[in-house]
């Protein structure tokens, strides 16, 4: 009785129901501490201590009516405002409240944004590997998703392959960077082609076309990387930020969108984002972790951990013949699978209690993702199947 | 460039806009103290102080992972099993946490649920008056709103109506009760003789209807009012529940769907919501209220400080001769216009500083709605305005 679009997703949740099982069922013939799960985005680090006492002067501090009552649909103004500055500090932008739209985490600034813009029909771009829920965000919307093939030399993405595939109905271009599932930084220069080719194309077919930045990682880097800040290579940006990494919120369900003035028909897609809010049942981004965050926009999660987690992994992983792009952000090391299937080989990994997501999940096979948000001795702990799952496969000599 | 869909919504949210505008309008030039703003459904009670305890209780004691982290796309499964347990006390039902799904408010739980089901085409049938936001969300999923007329009479459901305008294409009944716009609550006899219908007709047709019970006001009821739970009178009831009202946190967006084990097709509308809660981008429902309400399933709201703004409001506007039947829960009012056109009426009140809603908001021309859920002393200020009002129709000879 269900919808028909519904059948297929709960035949597929049914497959990862059984997956966990599976984890469960290792951990109970093993021991928890014996099986080596990589397979979740889920922030080991904790909150910063700071958002515990933000929320707790919030609670003491403001009045319980506004603190938990109905706002704007877009979020609190001051909030908002607040947001703006932080980011014109930080990025040398020139935002105010009316550009900034408070979301249900990124996956609500997605599923928001994507409303607001879709016709059935329309096409939005994205570059493989991507987070496999941009195919449900898109479907939601009756769009049509246009997958540019990845460039696995080093994931940054192939713009000879991206210009090929946008037309006249191409509405958005859904990049993701730092990465999830490979880790990997767009680099400023990968940044300007992009934009140079998005304007050409605008051009061509009298067009707008929305470059749609989702940037759950943008704090999680390492070696001092940069992140570039789309809205200022190209015009017609639009920013999709969530907490839940950078302050390990995830369950908290906070973020924002980003929509600059200069941004092609600006009011209508800020007023259409306020309404697609309202519509979709967000209503708005839950009220008290807005104003506890608000006072925490200055406070990041101690990246160092996650640091050192990718540096034993990566080589370690390395030494036994492995073969990886060194991520330079996020928490995931995307590596090449030790044979073509890597369905098979995330199957053969489970014979040393490692899980990991076969790189099909993100329209990327031959690879596997590995997610490092987990406990420093865990990883300790797995280095020995890691080495036997390599030697089993000729990698490794010794 | 906004999609063709949201256009017309876009045109609609700046008409609100400009009432908006219109409201501070007044504020400035008569002061705020003598404008009476009763237009808005915004919980005026201050949230119990058990909240705040609460909340700041799940901060100290509960690991900071756990209680802002990711769970199960349905929620905390202590925190459904508590409430099923207390839902199971007070209502003699036999629910377990496999039949809660924890929703983004009544909002996001309507929408969940309407994904879930509805195909393109499919009905879902409502009673006039409704709360406007139906048609959206059923819009959103490509489903058609079918609306029974109102019995102005007494506002209970046009059962008649009703059972004329099921087809074999009717899918789902949105209820509400006690209801918004008109604060009625369903009778038992009501509730009973619908379930009576949707059971003959799903014979007829060989298919399931679902009645989505919409109760977000079902604990805001006064003379000792008993609202039937629906999941007993009738196999295929989902019940859609939010904590907005009952404990005022309608900013927090927290709620959660019941799906009883009896209805057709339990585990794959289970597997369904758990999955649309994912896709539609809500993820799951905000984690730290989840957790604090759970510590709160007994508390709520002073309902005798409504309970007084009822009663001073309805005495005094039925003493100057308005009609309205007397609500029985919610915090509205829902009055017979003193013109035929409620547009106009809702403009003629505004010499009067008094802000109220037309019922063809709600589907229900010639009424209009006033929202008592403000301060006392307003609703005093405001009893000379409604006077003359119903002077200046000639309701009152004095």
């Amino acid at each position: 009785m269900i919808s028909e679009k519904m059948i297929g997703f709960v035949k597929n949740s049914s497959i990862i129901r059984a997956m966990f099982e599976e984890g469960k069922r290792l951990d109970e013939i093993y021991g928890a501490e014996n099986v080596y799960d990589f397979s979740l985005g889920n922030p080991s680090v904790e909150p910063p201590l700071n958002i515990k006492e933000a929320l707790i002067s919030v609670l003491n501090e403001e009045e319980p009516n506004l603190v938990h009552g109905y706002m704007n649909n877009s979020g609190y103004i001051d909030v908002r405002e607040k947001i703006a500055l932080s980011l014109n500090k930080k990025f040398n932008t020139n935002l105010s409240h009316e550009n900034i739209v408070m979301t249900v985490g990124a996956a609500g600034g997605l599923n928001v944004i994507l409303k607001s813009l879709l016709n059935p029909g329309d096409e939005v771009v994205t570059f493989a590997p991507f987070f496999g829920e941009y195919r449900n965000y898109v479907s939601n919307y009756d769009g049509i998703l246009v997958v540019v093939p990845p460039n696995c030399e080093t994931f940054q993405p192939n713009l000879n392959e991206f210009e090929k595939r946008i037309t006249g109905k191409t509405k958005a271009v859904i990049v993701n960077s730092p990465n999830n599932p490979t880790g990997v930084v767009y680099s400023e220069d990968t940044i300007r082609k992009l934009a140079e080719i998005l304007n050409k194309k605008q051009q061509e077919y009298n067009t707008s076309i929305y470059l749609i930045s989702d940037e759950p990682y943008r704090e999680l880097v390492y070696d001092n990387t940069e992140v570039p800040y789309l809205t200022k290579y190209y015009k017609n940006t639009i920013v999709v930020y969530s907490y839940s990494k950078s302050l390990s919120l995830p369950g908290e369900r906070i973020g924002y969108l980003v929509i600059p003035s200069e941004t092609d028909d600006y009011e209508d897609l800020v007023a259409a984002a306020n309404v697609a809010t309202r519509i979709l049942g967000f209503v708005n981004a839950p009220s008290l972790i807005q104003r506890a965050v608000a006072r925490c926009l200055d406070v990041q999660v101690d990246v160092e951990v996650y640091n050192r987690n990718r540096e034993l992994l990566y080589n370690s992983l390395m030494s036994y013949g492995y073969e990886c792009v060194k991520p330079q952000g996020a928490f995931y090391l995307f590596v090449k699978a030790l044979e073509e299937d890597d369905k098979k080989f995330a199957q053969a990994a489970k014979k040393y209690n490692i899980l990991i997501v076969p790189g099909s999940s993100f329209d990327c096979p031959g690879y596997v993702r590995i997610a490092y948000c987990v406990d420093y001795d865990m990883i300790k702990r797995s280095l020995p199947g890691f080495k036997n799952l390599a030697r089993d496969y000729g990698r490794l000599k010794d």
